[in-house]
């Protein structure tokens, strides 16, 4: 065996200051995509950690803020990609920060401040594995590639440009994709393979140009019931939606993805406390509600807006009516193809004047189960933390992974050590010095595995 | 004929600049229900002038503001009866009016001032009558019965209690109820002789204590989905409103009802420009669109709100979704009926954990069309204005004539004057001076042909 895997983690447990001074380094540099504010200093740090380390360094020009490309050959011919994310979340609300948001301080065995886990942690253990293989034994059982974007936090409105125009860069055994997190904030490691894809619209019905005394009521149509009536023609109190086409060319969920359902780390009674609800819908349990959730699609309603919604009454025919809705997809499911069928179902329900807006599309992506990167994760993270991983087929977020992987089938997992109590996108975020040590331990030992255990 | 009407008509002419200026008066005296800025000095100013003219006056306390009753008996047994209020809208927002809201300002023929027309144009004009007939020949036609409140314009909160305490003292032979104005701004004068009933509700439905990532959709019920079954299980496309026994009771229209449309001041391409539509409900045009719009009910959702309806796009499954209803109630329908049949349609229908507010209701109330009261006013509206009156069987809001007149049937008229284009409830509310005058010689003309022309 080329590498003793127990020597990379002692060198880790015995660095762990010097990492965790790392790791406070980048969380004292704020990087703000929305203003820009420390972009370029942001910048500089990361590209001056990859190349301190070796790496050979692209910084690529986008119509945003730069991607960092960032590669080192191994051993073997296996490649580990990372994508993370340098720019972090605005502070807002300042006054709720206990520490200063860019101090990095340290109390109760924490780091808190702006993006230590979103995902600066993630961005830096990723980094510290490299750095101890090179410590200790001058190479890299793997090759590595990290693609470091700085518009996460504002929607990636770049990245689709990015892989299209660094297509032939894209190329690896697998992604480590930024986030993820302990399943039930102390549990167990939890790996994500898949992420639902999702059709963002907007409905608009239109009736009187003003909003109008409701006595007109009786001879003057009424965009909200009308908005009512087209949503209720495509889906019932049944739960089917009845767009014609809509399930077409969705796969059926397999005798081992049902299997898989055995190691879900999804816990219902903590999930029915956590959001006061006394069941789920149709009193799913078990596989049932495993299959809901993971393998079907949802036309889900988040915003309906029409007329006076203030306090008190007020008798008005309103003018318009509009909704937002978000509609999860599963594999089979293009976001364009679902777009027209309901452009197709309005205009054949008599509802061709309802406005359709698309807002934003993305299809769905799952790694396989059984392939050599995934299978390389869950070893390594079973090794290290000691435990049995869970595995989420389905991330609660909607990732643009399909970007790099989806052309080439190339997996893409979220495997991170953090807690999901982190208070990621709030005030106080933070990092427990453990679990960040532990993230470091997981990379190192998913490169060995890549790499065949060499 | 002991009163030659000719003679009030030039008296009132005479006087004219009289009466203007005690129009003015009256309007420059706030009288904010809402703040109860002016209401005593507004209340003296009221009782001061029914007092002056000799009639008897009881200011009626009530839990808010009082209620004046000032009454005299005439050479005839007939009793006409006037509603007003003496309170008026705030006048928010100050900054667009062009004359101070109180300065009851002159130009282009018009008294500009909060307040001018609604209702202080209709309430001085009603005592002008009386004030000329005095002048003249010293008694009146025909007894007179003012009411005259102080909350109109924040919902009359306590004229159902001063209905019931005052209940004796309500009789009369018709009321000219406060509001009416010319048929389409300076047309012919609008008579309306009834006012469907409202029942206004609040629908809530509760999902997940909090908004939730959408994630979840796939496996917990979204309350704006359920509310919008619930609501497309009482109303569908086709408009007929599915709550067994909600048409109970309502009377056919009647062949002179329909005969009667031929009076109506319903213009259907002016409606359609000012609302700009271009067309009504189902294509109705003529007699079936004034019977939709004066005898059928409606079942109205003046507001629909859940979720994220801000700019942009956010992933959420709402916590919750509501909707306001105003449901206007025809003849033979009850509005606390209504509500307990609704509140079984949801319960039968699978809905029974939507909450059901009922937030106030109000019968329909229509005054019979060939009553001396509504007569006399039609003969004395056609007479001083020399056309053709329009008839109209609904007005535009709900008005609590009802507490007055449903119990013994006493019919009530809105037969003003004034534009409909006169800015009430808006900045900038005016009166045409020539309108005003006009105002007067018609409740002196109903007075008169109330007494049989005596």
């Amino acid at each position: 065996m080329e590498f003793d895997e127990s020597k990379v983690f002692a060198y880790i447990d015995e660095h762990r200051d010097e990492y965790l001074e790392l790791l406070r380094d980048y969380v004292r540099q704020p990087s703000l995509a929305g203003t820009h504010e420390g972009i370029d200093d942001m910048v500089k740090i990361v590209v001056d950690n990859y190349e301190k380390r070796g790496l050979s360094v692209d910084v690529c020009k986008t119509p945003g803020n730069p991607v960092i490309i960032a590669e080192q050959a191994g051993v073997s011919d296996k490649v580990m990609g990372f994508y993370d994310h340098y720019d972090v979340q605005p502070v807002d609300p300042i006054d709720l920060w206990v520490d200063p948001p860019f101090s990095a301080n340290v109390h109760d065995n924490r780091i808190w401040g702006r993006g230590v886990c979103d995902n600066k942690g993630g961005l830096v253990a990723h980094l510290c594995a490299v750095d101890a293989y090179q410590h200790v034994y001058g190479k890299l059982p793997c090759g590595v590639k990290f693609i470091t974007e700085g518009e996460e936090e504002i929607g990636s409105p770049n990245l689709g440009w990015f892989a299209e125009h660094y297509r032939d860069r894209l190329d690896c055994d697998g992604y480590n994709w930024e986030g993820g997190n302990r399943a039930n904030n102390q549990g167990p490691l939890d790996i994500c393979i898949g992420v639902k894809g999702l059709l963002y619209v907007e409905m608009i019905c239109r009736g009187a140009k003003m909003d109008a005394h409701s006595c007109n009521a009786a001879i003057v149509e009424n965009p909200a019931w009308r908005l009512i009536w087209a949503l209720n023609s495509i889906k019932g109190p049944d739960g089917h939606i009845n767009i014609d086409g809509f399930y077409d060319g969705i796969p059926e969920v397999s005798k081992e993805d049902v299997e898989a359902f055995a190691q879900d780390g999804f816990d219902e009674e903590a999930t029915k406390r956590y959001l006061g609800i006394d069941h789920f819908i149709d009193g799913a349990t078990g596989d049932d509600l495993l299959k809901k959730l993971h393998y079907e699609p949802t036309f889900n309603i988040c915003g309906f807006y029409s007329g006076y919604i203030d306090e008190g009454s007020k008798t008005v025919l309103p003018s318009y009516a509009r909704v937002k809705c978000d509609i999860r997809l599963v594999m089979g499911q293009d976001p364009d193809r679902i777009y027209e069928l309901l452009r197709k179902h309005l205009d054949d329900h008599g509802f061709g004047d309802i406005e359709l807006v698309y807002d934003s599309g993305c299809p769905a992506f799952r790694s396989a189960p059984d392939s050599d990167f995934v299978k390389a994760a869950i070893a390594a993270s079973e090794r290290v933390s000691g435990q049995k991983v869970t595995l989420n087929y389905m991330n609660a977020g909607t990732s643009p992974c399909h970007y790099f992987c989806l052309e080439k089938g190339t997996p893409a997992i979220m495997c991170g050590c953090m807690s999901d109590e982190a208070n990621i996108h709030a005030p106080n975020e933070w990092v427990d010095m453990d679990d960040f040590v532990e993230e470091i331990k997981v990379n190192a030992a998913i490169m060995h595995e890549l790499s065949g255990n060499l």
